[in-house]
């Protein structure tokens, strides 16, 4: 779908630039709201807006489709509140990124023919509107997540992401997604952090860093509001997968304390092949 | 020191860049050796080097300085098979990441007093010639560890850093490096590293990751084997560094499984603000 009147929840760094990103591929209205007053004042004075009214339920009221960009446990709160206001014709989706708790809300809402889950895999540490961007999205995975029988309302909102904002949508069911980014972005963001409490508590002050421990540790930096929501809402996914990792630390102690040369190069060497390999 | 002669064993990425700065910083004769025939044929080549014999010790006889900088394990060798090659006057740093073990070697031979550690932070994942800059040291910190009664050596050799390559010098005593670098580059490899094995393993194939997944395992992709030998010189500073990840790791879990948001928040908060702090 190209909407005439998109509405967006939330103007930090996915809401603006999907704001902005939608205004320069030619949607007639685009239509934001944020808590902030000062995020809704720059985003449209920054021309990523048409209007921004001061209360939510005006903007769900005028829209064919309305995107959720707030932290995912005020989506799923969003989701509740703005439905009743909602064109019977209007399409929902949102942006956060654990996925089966706000599909079953919606389908719990009965709204699973009209909302899709959707998670750009944009974005960075940064946030609030100032991190928006025109081109977040541009050649960006995003997955979208169907509702029970709302694989009409999911190709429609992949659309979107593909035609208005040229990211890539694949379509994945909701629990496999959340097993996944358990894997591939969850637990790396528990790991960063976990280096960064390490270093926080054992580094001495003013040690000197390399880009290494820099880079490992970056994602430490995210916010920490929004990532206990994360962690919290898919903690049946990442609890085994943490526990997983005990084994090939357990592996890496032991070769260190035998001092067993060729174990510890064959661990080394799995993860960079795997990581080379991500470059390749 | 200025040396006029300046030998340097090893022409990989800190080889081949000390090389190519040395003969931009108007150094006058640069020798260089390395096993890879290739790799002298392009230092020489690309006039990173004045001259490149075939044999090591051909080097060693001509210098007035001496830089090895093959990996831990062969300076090591290299110290011992060269030292009765070099002129009574001439000093000699190695250019490895630990110290204890090459420092306790050099004073083992008598060459205290003309032998001091470097170890700059500086260099990639990257290796080989192909990886070396001429602007490699610029800015960068170098840690010079003396030898006992070396003081002198490791004036002359921080002044050579400073002068030549333009970095800055850090003058600490070989074991507190080494307990220092434990924490604050071993242990961030040994976590990227750990991560990349259990991506490697649980990762679905073709899953998509974010810049934040891919910063966070960066560091996977060293070198296994110059890795494996870092580990093992270092390991007993390394092993208790990494029984003391058990504990955040453990209060991580239990926030998960108690659904404590409150120290959930907490404990990504105190990585967070320790990682900001990096940048400010």
């Amino acid at each position: 779908m190209r909407p005439s009147t998109l509405g967006i929840i939330g103007l930090g760094a996915i809401g603006g630039s999907i704001a902005r990103q939608a205004k320069l591929a030619g949607i007639p209205t685009v239509l934001g709201w944020s808590p902030a007053p000062g995020e809704r004042v720059a985003a449209a004075q920054q021309g990523a807006l048409d209007d921004s009214p001061h209360r939510a339920q005006d903007i769900a009221r005028a829209v064919e489709l309305l995107v959720l960009a707030a932290p995912p446990a005020a989506n799923l709160q969003l989701l509740e509140t703005l439905a009743p206001h909602l064109p019977g014709s209007a399409l929902v989706t949102d942006t956060g990124s654990v996925k089966r708790a706000i599909v079953g809300r919606a389908e719990a809402l009965g709204l699973g023919r009209r909302f899709a889950g959707s998670h750009p895999l944009a974005g960075s540490h940064r946030r609030g509107f100032e991190a928006s961007q025109a081109d977040l999205f541009r050649g960006a995975v995003v997955y979208v997540t169907p509702a029970a029988n709302g694989d009409g309302a999911a190709r429609e909102i992949a659309h979107f992401w593909e035609d208005v904002l040229e990211a890539e949508a694949v379509m994945v069911e909701a629990s496999r997604h959340d097993a996944q980014l358990a894997v591939t972005s969850h637990v790396p963001q528990v790991i960063a952090s976990l280096l960064g409490n390490f270093l926080a508590r054992h580094a001495p002050p003013g040690a000197s860093f390399g880009s290494g421990a820099r880079d490992a540790t970056r994602l430490a930096a995210s916010d920490s509001a929004l990532w206990t929501e994360i962690l919290l809402m898919n903690r049946d996914e990442i609890l085994p997968a943490l526990r997983s990792l005990e084994e090939p630390l357990g592996t890496l102690e032991r070769a260190l304390e035998t001092g067993d040369a060729g174990a510890l190069s064959a661990w080394l060497g799995r993860a960079s092949a795997w990581r080379r390999g991500l470059d390749a």
